[in-house]
């Protein structure tokens, strides 16, 4: 086998064996297959595509070429879940603890802020004395008793999948959805869960705009997952204005107790509750609507409040620590005119927050907002610039006369 | 203007700019486009293809990388020749002192071996003195009172094009028709002649195996060479087996001389008058049918040899000092049954030749054998393994009792 018959079978759009793709990854890590060979081979997926047993076995051969968790043993399912990617998206913080506390164990992995979306990890160390990085024995003895941690990935998962990634994105070989699918979902073996709920965002405010785009990539990683022996399913749900109502790591963490407290922004509470219901139906193969059930009444009843607050004190934190941290300064976005939202750019909303202590968003897409009336409290720090803030923030906003039509929140379920 | 953007637009099959193709081919060289950004390209450009346009600038772009010799202030055309690469190909050393002696000034720089195909500097080696890398003044000077010189390429041409090549050999992206003649058509434009004669090559011994691909090669270098200002035609020729009966540097020097004597075999002397008449046509405007006989005439007059001879002792060289040399050895390839010679593949005759002083075919493609009567001599040297060679060399041949349709030697030209 050699590289260079590969790059010319892809370039002619021919199928590659699992056997050639395990060279060029294994090849690519210990450098005998070269930066250009690679950046060949990745231009030629891009336009010529692979089809989904080539997609499965790049996947494969990331995923085996670092550590590979195998929870296989144990007598319960370990579950996983996956956003890719949205400005607002607490939702790994109530539907982790909902899962556990309905006897579905969740070892998460999570990753820190990427671009203008917050990383789940970056909003648990929001909390005073939570500690994101505890050694592993500990962390299997936390999941065992408990049912759940949520951690930085300190294992070498897909190590080949980030020497990959960081080469299609300087050689603009990013945008293919075999190679995206592959990506994501690489590390997600790797992480050893059986099942697996992916939460796909559509819209502006996502990497995927259309649809159909989103269904493609969503169906991808759903046949890999089943290629690789795992239960799996995607979720497409809207992301064009923020999820919930606060954006930033602090607040976000507020907002998620809410919701685990059966309070909170209902758009929160209907994803925590279908994702929750995903991973119940997966792993347990509870029919839907009992386990939408289930999930609604763990909600009302406190347990999975109760389950998070304990997963916060084996790893550390103190709950109370966030709220008693009184922001520097507020101040308020006030509507330029009256009409109706009917546009909120997530991406703005985003990028704005990271410079802040926190927003809350008090009006929603779509709402009617008099001209003069608060749009949201921006939680100023020390450093931040209010009016250079307000006025960006503003830009997120197209306030009109007519109201827009009501867009789905989950658009489907792909199985 | 920025490469990753670049790539972006060739990906999705979009046409480049002039500027862009400059940003690239200098970004390359300057190390500020790096080996997988422009390998990405180049799968690109193979997959999704250049234009006519882009090919030029490409073109225009690596040659102006370097060098770019200019003649445009004399008041005579300087001509060059250019072969895409066959078995036994001598037709330099026939066609610069033809076009010489018309009055058609040669300045030739040409390369070294490539694979199973000699190189004219390895061939004028082959000569005892001859001086390939005279300076610069001395073969202008003898440029000018000689009317031709061939040297080995001593100037810094086309630079681009050596490391892009470098990159495509070992990124499987050799093989795009824009990328070829760009290639090709980048070194003659920066050489600085007027006019260029491609001889281009298609058969089971070419680059080119089909008479398709050839003319489509072949265009885009007309094309190119048009669009860069200058005069060009291609002439599209069998190569299957090697051009005349001599393979090997000093053994081809000698068969030039014959035919440059009004002698020799009949394929290089056709070759040889078609080439020079095209050069005539383009250079100075004669109809092809006189120039074909002016040509023919300076075969006949002995003129063109006189002219070759003039060139040798200019550069040093004693035509006499190769016929004195005699091979260590000559061994006899026999028939291994009677037939027609259906096959006799180039590459293997050219491969062969390299590990002996010389072979002389003394039966061509084609042509009718008896068990038994001799093929070829092959001239041993020291170090050559007989019984190896004869082996070898017996497997270019397929003998059968139908005789072969007989093909052209010229298919076609395109002007």
């Amino acid at each position: 086998m050699n590289i260079f018959e590969i790059i010319q079978k892809k370039k002619q759009s021919k199928p590659l064996t699992r056997q050639e793709i395990d060279f060029m990854v294994e090849g690519f890590c210990n450098g005998t297959v070269s930066e250009g060979q690679m950046a060949a081979l990745l231009m030629a997926i891009c336009i010529n595509g692979f089809n989904r047993e080539e997609t499965a076995s790049l996947t494969l051969a990331m995923a085996g070429s670092g550590d590979v968790l195998d929870f296989s043993g144990r007598d319960w399912v370990i579950a996983d879940k996956h956003s890719t990617g949205g400005v607002g998206d607490k939702l790994t913080l109530t539907v982790a603890p909902m899962c556990a506390i309905l006897g579905v164990s969740m070892a998460k992995m999570s990753g820190r802020s990427l671009g203008h979306t917050g990383g789940t990890i970056d909003k648990l160390e929001a909390i005073p004395g939570f500690k994101v990085d505890l050694p592993n024995e500990v962390l299997m003895d936390i999941l065992g008793r408990v049912g759940l941690f949520i951690a930085s990935q300190t294992a070498n998962l897909a190590p080949a999948d980030k020497v990959i990634y960081a080469l299609r994105d300087s050689t603009a070989t990013v945008d293919s959805p075999a190679l995206i699918a592959s990506s994501i979902m690489s590390k997600k073996i790797a992480a050893g869960a059986g099942a697996i709920v992916l939460d796909v965002k559509v819209g502006s405010g996502a990497f995927m705009k259309t649809l159909e785009e989103a269904r493609n990539l969503a169906q991808i990683m759903v046949d890999i997952g089943k290629d690789c022996g795992r239960k799996v399913s995607a979720v497409l749900t809207a992301m064009d204005a923020p999820l919930g109502n606060a954006v930033g790591n602090g607040v976000e963490v507020l907002e998620a107790v809410e919701v685990l407290q059966n309070k909170g922004p209902a758009d929160i509470r209907e994803l925590s509750v279908e994702l929750t219901a995903q991973i119940l139906s997966l792993a347990k193969g509870v029919e839907e609507s009992v386990a939408r059930d289930l999930a609604e009444g763990v909600l009302q009843n406190g347990s999975a409040y109760e389950k998070f607050r304990q997963m916060v004190e084996e790893q550390g934190g103190n709950l109370e620590g966030i709220t008693s941290k009184a922001p520097h300064k507020i101040t308020q976005l006030k509507a330029p005119q009256t009409g109706h939202i009917v546009q909120m750019y997530g991406e703005i909303c985003g990028m704005v927050a990271h410079k802040t202590d926190g927003i809350i968003f008090h009006k929603k897409l779509g709402d009617y907002v008099v001209e003069g009336q608060t749009l949201a409290d921006v939680y100023l720090s020390e450093f931040s610039d209010e009016d250079n803030i307000l006025e960006s923030l503003s830009k997120a906003y197209t306030i009109a006369t007519e109201k827009p039509l009501a867009a789905p929140l989950i658009y489907e379920i792909i199985r």
